[in-house]
């Protein structure tokens, strides 16, 4: 099958040839309907991350299940998914409690290690063994994921749309309703309008934020925010974010969302607090950069930083019940899709989202 | 009256003449049984903190009420009560929304300006205007407070043991059971074992955590954690303390408490979690301290650094109930309290808390 393989840091994206084996007991085989271009795959495609190379780019995406493997109980052939790129393990302490996005099979075996459960891949090039990306690896025609990783929707949600909700939407809201657990009546900011922050936007508007205020450079972005839920714009590119947030909302938010993630912009987000306030970090900066805080302000304050993972989701919960909240109108999705293109023009997906210009570009293999 | 007056860092502690005035509407003048010396004093006294300057010293302590200002209804003469240094003024969004510890009046007002709710002292020495230690001042012989901060305890519960309530206590217990939220089984580490750290592993013992890890440098005070239920010693002063958590909890913990405040303790607390960990930063740095930390990791393994003012504590109803759990045996509170001194000897309980050997010395007007 054609897949994209990432060998090195910033080495051309080409199509491949990729053999790709028949799932193993407990996964299942997903025909790819349409698999999103996330900031996620840039840091890797950088080398601003640790990831396993050579791997199978990708780790957003939906489909339709194609093949079983052993003890499949799940799911049927022709069932629709959208992948989630934390396969929950069912058994460890963070599942059993509650918390599958720490899933700790998925946080020390599946990412770093880029296999999937019992430590091998099923992707190959000729005698070379290719990692998984994230348990996933979507830019390709067909997928190999364990049975948790491929989640069931309704049959009648638009595959080529409902993509998105396995990363960009799932972070983005999970973060908000999940992470933080906005209530009613809170004020919040979200700091980078694009594919993720304008779904913390319209998460916070969906937990019954008062204020919502939408931190850009680009004024483009912070009108669209608008139409998901924002009360409020501040054009980062023409004043300083933290006094302008001051000047809007005098006693600083609840809640700051960084969808950046840059050391600034955490700590930009970690200054906008007001008592008792919340940052979130759902952005992600490359390995290793670090940010800093007040522990006294932190602690007199009574605040809180938050890191979120996969926006805190219980995928075989969350991800439905997003899609649902799409069917329904609640949640906005068109908007987020950018462009669609062929697997072929990975490249140029990738010269979207690195312009600024992209939300989300989906590639259609 | 006599009370110990603090006009400029490092000069000398002595007790004074000072002049309290009678109760305003909504206040209650207590007659203090004792009051615990405080790291925090100690910071004031040192000019690490801002503090309103001159000011009576000290904000923990207990007494009997003598007096009531006009429409206090839910005190009477004679009660004995536990002062809490936050008094909620039960109005702002916080205390109305259970986060009375953020109360936005003692945030704003009492405790940056040194004053009572009405925005004035009660306290005075001839013509000159002296300010309340964050809206106690308990160093003195009586105390004129709101009523929200003298708490009704049981009138057979030792005052001059369940003093240490008000803060050491409050804040260690709090930190775990409030603004952690410990659940059964989990795994602790607690950072300095002084007043309020032993607070800290007792609050963990109360909370099911099955693992608790002590450490500090001096090693006769982790000894006496494991009779307050750490289940298990660093010697900070022998090992790398990082190093050796991990030697024990080799996936890290749940839960790293920073009872010390220093910028390395804080940053080896959010190095000591675990996927899912929490920091909780209890002790309190001076002013200006920063720490730091890596966003990528907080956010990959969804974990939290969580600020604890007063331990979240909401103090009409948790006060009385940790006096309620020291009676029934639960809580230690007597091993806690290593020395009495009369107010004029406070130079001498500042020396106590300074060289490490002391844990809590009560002044005992």
């Amino acid at each position: 099958m054609k897949a994209i393989v990432f060998r090195a840091p910033e080495t051309p994206i080409e199509v491949a040839d990729v053999e790709l084996a028949a799932p193993k007991a407990g996964e299942v085989r997903v025909k790819i309907a349409a698999a999103g271009v996330c900031h996620s795959d840039l840091h890797v495609k950088r080398g601003e991350w640790d990831a396993p190379a050579p791997l199978v780019m990708g780790h957003e995406g939906s489909g339709v299940v194609v093949e079983l493997g052993e003890g499949v109980t799940s799911l049927a052939v022709g069932d629709h998914v959208v992948l989630s790129w934390v396969p929950p393990c069912g058994e460890c302490r963070y599942c059993r409690s509650g918390h599958e996005a720490r899933c700790q099979k998925v946080a020390t075996v599946v990412a770093p290690k880029g296999v999937l459960f019992d430590g091998t891949s099923r992707l190959s090039q000729g005698d070379e063994s290719l990692h998984h990306y994230l348990g996933v690896s979507s830019f390709a025609e067909e997928v190999v994921v364990p049975a948790s990783g491929a989640v069931k929707v309704r049959d009648d949600a638009p595959l080529d749309i409902v993509a998105v909700v396995g990363c960009a939407v799932a972070t983005g809201v999970g973060a908000v309703l999940n992470t933080a657990a906005v209530e009613p009546g809170s004020t919040v900011v979200v700091i980078g309008c694009g594919g993720v922050g304008l779904n913390v936007v319209q998460g916070a508007r969906l937990a019954g934020a008062e204020r919502i205020v939408a931190i850009d450079v680009r004024a483009d972005k912070t009108a669209l925010a608008v139409q998901f839920g924002a009360t409020d714009q501040i054009d980062a590119s023409q004043v300083d974010a933290v006094e302008a947030l001051f000047d809007l909302i005098p006693d600083g938010v609840d809640y700051a969302f960084d969808a950046i993630g840059r050391t600034s912009t955490t700590e930009q987000a970690i200054r906008m607090l007001g008592l008792g306030g919340a940052a979130v970090i759902v952005g992600l900066p490359p390995t290793g950069a670090k940010a800093s805080f007040e522990p006294l302000v932190l602690a007199e304050a009574d605040q809180r930083i938050l890191g979120s993972n996969y926006g805190s989701v219980r995928p075989s919960i969350d991800i439905p019940a997003l899609v649902d909240r799409y069917m329904d109108g609640q949640l906005k999705l068109d908007p987020l899709i950018s462009a669609r293109r062929p697997l072929a023009e990975a490249a140029e997906a990738f010269e979207d989202l690195e312009s600024g210009e992209a939300l989300r570009t989906l590639l259609i293999p």
